[in-house]
């Protein structure tokens, strides 16, 4: 089959979907410490809070502060998920670059994470797009579920590819295809980022999976080699699915630019700047994260062999 | 590019390469318990234990009468790890079906790992060859650090299959490259595959991922994509890296047969037996195991939508 060698856009998003899921409230200066660290480390986006009810998702009540405070870093697009009419506007006044609107593929999964039926996160989106018009942000509009709901169960194509011509119609600059809950495979991967190639320049799509079952990183190997070019990812695999307690959060960043750069794969990220900036994380939210490169080192970093070597030779034979 | 659909074989190694990085010595009975468990679930091949030296693996210090005991289901092979001479007799007199030899592609950490160089390595090979011609166990041969070494880094390629034709003039029934540490990706393991199918069998050649770095099942699918069809995988995703504390082991067993449910890709193994085994390796080893899907749960489990989601399109819209 062989695999492209063409540049990949990792897009961080463990501010905003790694730390959303997080009981402890991270300070708000470690989190713009956080992000300020990862805007020296090569990223062109960074996802940096979402403006949801402080009530819904108390992590990140601090969104406007977070946004409004990073060091911007020239040539980063500092992005904020925005659920409703009324974020967005929040979102747009304290700074953000971009706007991510969400809705789910499934009706079930839309109205319990959304609070909204799909007509009505159609007509929400219309909103925004109308009052946004004077400031012109970058839009970008996700399909979340779109590779399976832990309600419903496996998702349309159609109904999938339906909302994303729904965005492009709305005129978004770039969709995200989400992974949600970690269900998806790479055959059906395959399938459906040639489809969604089809209706979105590979530059203009991104993929965001969950490594939920262990399929990250083959996720994002299926969606590459069938034409995808831009993957969210979380420093650390922060994240996670509320229905798989223990299971892993977001595909880990730095996992998958060592796998990029092993596989001679561009990234243009500071790969030892991430592993330095990984480690610090299990301080800044009190518990292990499932990235394994920051644990296992990169495959170069190579081990002093036992000292009782030399003699090793002589015992056995 | 487009996944084949053949079946994969999936060889369960917890027993051996699983068990035998433990500290805590699991009791002869559960070690049975547990592969008599596994025998139940569809394998062809159950690497059951190593004749190591009890001073080197305490942990498999009772490798003789696990494998005397244990209760053989028919169409199953019962593979022993043989590292010399010694071993290898009397993993014969306990009953191994399959003797399964190791030498390094690395020279250091052959003499690490093995304590001999290579060519004491190739001569030990050929004393095993000649001792057991009357008995005639299927004979497996390994090479470890295939895809690189901890301690040399990046090993030849000519290197790897020249040891793979010598385990081939010996009479080997079947090969093993191994990725010892993790240190495999896939554009690698692309590469190396089709060259060692030139050489053996698509039938005859396994391949041995650890998922050190998070690489373990992209390698995996490329592996399959270039032809190979023989996989070892530990269930729970046991095992590790002496040098990764706190990274995962061997590539899981249910994660990896649950992936090629989702993709069609027949296994033969019995996924929600292997689930129900799987979850009681934290209890038998005394702590959290790496496999994803024990935690999550198969895709198709689904969940019951939140109770609070019949009033929730009339709160918001």
């Amino acid at each position: 089959m062989s695999y492209p060698s063409d540049p990949i856009l990792l897009q961080e998003v463990a501010p905003r979907d790694g730390l959303q899921i997080e009981p402890v409230f991270v300070p708000t200066a470690d989190k713009i410490a956080l992000i300020d660290r990862l805007s020296m480390l090569g990223f062109s986006r960074i996802e940096v809070t979402s403006f949801v009810s402080p009530r819904a998702v108390p992590a990140l009540a601090d969104a406007a502060e977070v946004l409004t405070r990073i060091r911007r870093a020239p040539g980063v697009l500092y992005v904020a998920l925005v659920p409703n009419l009324r974020g967005a506007m929040d979102a747009l006044r304290a700074g953000a670059d971009e706007l991510n609107m969400v809705m789910s593929a499934s009706d079930t999964h839309n109205r319990a994470n959304m609070r909204m039926t799909g007509d009505q996160s159609f007509s929400m989106f219309r909103d925004i797009v109308r009052e946004v018009e004077t400031n012109k942000p970058s839009l970008n509009g996700t399909v979340a579920t779109a590779f399976g709901c832990p309600f419903e169960g496996d998702q349309s194509e159609e109904k999938v590819l339906d909302i994303v011509r729904h965005y492009l119609d709305l005129g978004c600059d770039g969709i995200t295809l989400a992974d949600t809950t970690g269900m998806a495979d790479p055959r059906q991967v395959e399938r459906l980022v040639l489809k969604a190639l089809d209706l979105v320049g590979a530059n203009r799509l991104t993929l965001h999976f969950h490594n939920t079952r262990g399929l990250g990183l083959a996720n994002v190997l299926a969606a590459y080699s069938a034409g995808a070019r831009r993957f969210d990812a979380a420093l650390g695999g922060l994240g996670g699915c509320p229905f798989a307690p223990g299971a892993s959060g977001n595909i880990c960043t730095e996992d998958t630019a060592a796998m990029c750069e092993r596989m001679g794969i561009p990234t243009g990220l500071d790969l030892p700047g991430l592993l330095e900036v990984s480690r610090t994380l299990p301080a800044l939210i009190g518990h292990d994260v499932p990235g394994q490169t920051a644990k296992a080192g990169r495959v170069q970093d190579l081990h002093a062999p036992p000292a009782t070597l030399q003699s090793a030779s002589k015992r056995k034979g």
